[in-house]
């Protein structure tokens, strides 16, 4: 299964997909410098919340690669203001946290395991290294945790007809084989004849320009709407299930994702259409008993009223909410890489969490 | 109450905002050739359905003023040719086949009318005169019913707070104060502070362009978002009222309207928001039991994957059912300018129709 890498980590730097400029262009960028790792995230040239956390675990490791620091102190004082900044990008997707929070841990465990030495500079290397190999890790694991959702998602998939999506929770969002679209291409894989529907997600046409790319390379068919158009297929285009990622999954199983879902998710139990959320565990936030407690990003009003750098609107006030929260009641199962969990999601969701959640 | 004029009846012939260049640009093209006119109904130049009305029935007068029948029955074989080109422009919207219908009955009645004469020339002119007459009372019938419409439905608005439409069933979709915005503009006239939450429409993006455009030109505030921020707005946004126009509404008031209606009545019942639909009498179509029967037009999918000339999105498949169709128990009432029909519709929408109906 070929599919498109948006982010690896390379002896010259880390390398993003601008995802700004597909699928015109298929354009690289190479970043030596975390800050340009954070600003990518923060201009969104790399998205999708496992995505975004594999970018901070590599952002994280960057960091202190090119550190000049020569003692521990230093290094840890530094190693605070890289993981600040990387923090400070994007609010709603929890992956982003949860890799910082594992790097600071691990530089923690790291900083107190260094034997005192006469020779720190070998100490820091070893630190770097070590750090390097765990951003490698966080990669990895989300590839398998791709695996693992979409083993668990195809069995859920309808054996012939339409699956819709939202949003792009493929590849390009996790750096595997996506979340929602991993689901889609397990389904595809083990002989399951599936045609995708794509909502464009507007304002950032994520739908359109991403995961219509994707299925398209892949040879899944597709067919492309307008946000609109979900009711509209939803009550009369035999939709057989629904399938969407997340940012960020409350204690109670509130999900919050891109901006539609709530709405998509609501249409789908008006019509009997089964919804369901694949995402790692590392976007459950067992911190926060419900939805509402999950921040919602506000992006620039000029990402509404431009589409391709046109002007769309007149000069007027314009909304940009970049996510929603799907209350749980409207969610059949949440697919994770541990298993599936179904309501009451608060035992469910608890049980399938690690222990040092 | 000032507002823009979509379509006028000039000396020099039938003249026409040009809404695919709005609000970038204000252009009026003066069409004297009634083909013109149909091209400009079926390409959207301009659109909304009881304008669509109003251009058909200045259109087939514009057809009979330049025709050079000489005798009455060359006359009728060429009006019926001129009503069959604009009948077929586009499928969905009733008011167009309600103003043909008119014009065709006209036509008769005038020629039937017509003594048998000396001077066939005189008995031309006097049927081209009655058309042009007939097309200038459909024009100020839409104005009188708009206010109408905006009467009753001031009523209906909230005193305070947010009111979300959708596309444009504005001044420019009607050739009066708008219907669903004139149901607006009334409340606010009123005193009613109201904000108005405009979805954008895509694809051709009728509430960005067109609805921000005169909301922004009456100077009553108003929130762009896109469309799929609707269920979110709903359910967090304070809105107290749903308002939306209609292209055509069964004789059980199931309602086609522009493609995104449907998901928004499920999602305001969903959230206890009252869900009105503004129309004429016109409108209605009781020769249809219900909606499922309602001609749904099917647009080019270009239109779906290129926003202003821009493509956005790859090579693929797109769909583009320009309406939907929205059951009866969604709508909380029709407000119509005979009055408001609140549920059993089949009963109180037949009480409003006029018995010629």
């Amino acid at each position: 299964m070929h599919h498109v890498e948006p982010i690896e980590w390379k002896p010259e730097g880390v390398v993003i997909l601008d995802q700004l400029r597909l699928p015109g262009e298929v354009v690289y960028h190479t970043y030596t410098d975390y800050r340009h790792v954070a600003r990518a995230i923060k201009d969104m040239i790399i998205r999708g919340a496992p995505a975004i956390g594999v970018a901070a675990a590599m952002g994280a490791a960057l960091g202190a690669q090119h550190s000049k620091a020569e003692t521990l102190d230093e290094l840890r004082a530094e190693f605070a203001v890289i993981t600040d900044t990387l923090a400070k990008t994007r609010p709603t997707a929890v992956d982003l946290f949860w890799a910082i929070k594992r790097f600071r841990r691990r530089f923690d465990e790291l900083a107190h395991d260094a034997a005192p030495s006469s020779d720190p500079a070998a100490e820091i290397a070893n630190i770097k290294a070590a750090l390097i190999a765990e951003a490698l890790l966080v990669h990895e694991e989300r590839r398998a945790a791709d695996r693992a959702i979409g083993k668990f998602g195809a069995e859920l998939m309808p054996h012939t007809g339409r699956v819709m999506t939202q949003c792009n929770a493929g590849a390009l969002a996790t750096g595997g084989i996506g979340t929602a679209l991993g689901v889609i291409r397990m389904a595809v894989d083990s002989g399951r004849t599936i045609e995708v529907l794509v909502p464009e997600t507007r304002p950032y046409l994520q739908g359109a320009r991403l995961t219509a790319w994707e299925l398209h390379q892949d040879g899944i068919p597709l067919t492309l709407i307008t946000d609109n158009m979900v009711g509209h297929f939803l009550r009369t285009g035999g939709v057989g299930a629904v399938v969407v990622g997340a940012d960020r999954i409350a204690a109670n199983g509130d999900t919050a994702n891109k901006i539609g879902t709530y709405g998509i998710s609501v249409l789908a139990r008006e019509n009997n259409v089964p919804f369901y959320v694949a995402a790692p565990i590392s976007t459950l936030d067992l911190s926060l008993a419900t939805g509402d407690a999950i921040p919602i990003e506000e992006r620039s009003s000029h990402e509404v009223t431009h589409i391709a750098g046109v002007h769309i609107a007149p000069d007027v006030h314009a909304a940009h909410p970049a996510f929603d929260v799907t209350p749980n009641r409207y969610i059949t199962a949440i697919i994770t890489e541990r298993g599936v969990a179904k309501p009451p999601y608060t035992e469910t969701l608890r049980a399938l969490a690690p222990s040092h959640h």
